[in-house]
């Protein structure tokens, strides 16, 4: 059963239809829900009749930085002086947006072919440039990709091998690591060390190391990241350990530290930092601090590579 | 700046305010996007305001079921039958529905007082006892919780604790239980063994079992969970190894493949299951496949405690 008058919209991969209705000027799609199902009727029937309705109005160019580290108002603050210009000039034909996917923080500048004014090629490559030169290392990426994805372009090219350790995230790199296809290619894998035996058994952390420092300490992750690293024989042994909360905070140790080591030939780096000022619920301390762990491998990579600007 | 007439609804937990607009008989709420100030402000603000309207209707009870094993249609057939008949007499005040909370299917009755004639207390009780002897095992719990949730609680009730050995789940089996605030009561880690080295070296899988069956195979999973139990000391050790895709498939080894072992203090049990005939996605795969691995756990410990039907 479909509304009187509605036109059908066929679903090649689900068995509800999607529907189409004119009322008056405006055009109601209705899909079905699932993003397996909506996706290609959206992709198949309803871009071509919105590109169709859009008319005159084109995209020229579309200009996308995807950024970790800041929020959105520091981005925002980084990029404005060279925006601001820009659309006081061609209101109507250059629009940007900050947006959050978090736990990144995303820019977008569009400009459109409306038939009024609007930056030549020359100008959009030249502010182009500024702003990739404002955002420095925060910006990982100039495609919609995760960190996940830019690690491991990075690990390939480099033909360089990876070992995890983790503790509070529990599982999370790794599991942000292997949703890329081919993964295995850099990803050795590592251990989970939730409990501290796990942290002695699985990576070998001096009993004597958790006993004085704690698990969440610069000491106990050295030992960690070394740990895998050597276990596995990989290039980079990464290990994250911190307090995820809601519970196991103190005075010294607040809800949201996370310490990350990277060990490599060089040696083994600590970042710590304490996330979102210790405000952030369990989930977004973990997912920031696999992001945290994520990026310092990047920076890393980069730099031990001579690398300046850590965009591709 | 909000729109004239319109009523401020106060964010306590970001910036931008809410906005209550009266328009005729509609009232229409603009409301922050990101959950954390969205949910607060709906809670405090619009649920008091909906349910004045509502007036006469109210619920009467809410029952719900969450399953994992099965599709939709599979779990509306099973309840189909006592259902219908309840529908059919009480079309105002009763309604069932089943919902996807991927990869759980959800079941939702509610009986409304309306005004209308209504189920009593005990036709309640005995169609909600024969729902569940319907669901049976497929049932993993009567609340909105996850199964991980289900599973952690059934750990902690027995005091035992968990290893895991993950492959292709990559580490999100390690993930979806150290969400978990205080799982650490139960979890005591394990390996993200994704490469046949890390195999071999966290957990002891010898070369030859590698060598003859394969990464996907009773024989390997089987030594992954009973390794990774001794390793750590645990109660049970938990092994997945799969075939995720898109690539790395075989006549023999489809992807969807997923070996799960469980070995606990009576031995090493071995399920194995494609899943979604090989069709589905790599995410899709991959969740599936820990919940597989859960669900195998959650069914074992009540079965080795004696329990019947598997519901708290």
């Amino acid at each position: 059963l479909v509304p009187r008058g509605a036109q059908i919209l066929e679903n090649e991969t689900g068995t509800a239809p999607g529907v189409l209705i004119q009322k008056k000027k405006t055009l109601f799609a209705f899909l079905p829900g699932p993003p397996t199902e909506c996706r290609p009727i959206v992709l198949r029937d309803l871009i071509p009749i919105a590109r169709e309705r859009v008319g005159g109005k084109r995209l020229y160019r579309r200009e996308f930085w995807r950024s970790f580290g800041r929020g959105e108002s520091e981005i925002y603050q980084r990029v404005a002086p060279l925006v601001k210009n820009l659309e006081k000039r061609f209101p109507l034909s250059v629009s940007f947006g900050v947006h959050i996917s978090f736990p990144c923080i995303d820019l977008t500048w569009e400009v459109w072919d409306t038939g009024e004014a609007r930056p030549g090629d020359e100008e959009i490559d030249r502010v182009v440039k500024q702003i990739t030169e404002a955002l420095g290392p925060l910006c990982f990426t100039r495609r919609r990709e995760s960190l996940a994805e830019t690690v491991f372009q990075l690990l390939q090219k480099n033909q360089r091998k990876l070992a995890t350790a983790e503790s509070c995230t529990g599982g999370l790199i790794g599991k942000l690591l292997t949703d890329i296809p081919g993964s295995s290619e850099v990803f050795l894998g590592g251990a989970v060390s939730y409990a501290n035996e796990a942290k002695e058994i699985l990576l070998g952390v001096p009993h004597e190391t958790l006993e004085t420092h704690g698990a969440v300490s610069e000491e106990t992750v050295r030992a960690m990241a070394q740990g895998i690293r050597e276990r596995l024989r990989a290039d980079f042994g990464l290990a994250v350990s911190g307090i995820a909360g809601p519970a196991g905070g103190t005075k010294e140790k607040p809800v949201g530290l996370v310490y990350v080591g990277i060990s490599g030939e060089q040696g083994t780096k600590i970042v710590h930092q304490v996330i979102l000022n210790g405000q952030g619920n369990r989930d977004q301390i973990r997912v920031i601090a696999a992001h945290l762990a994520l990026d310092a491998l990047r920076r890393e990579i980069l730099v031990s590579h001579g690398s300046e600007i850590p965009v591709h």
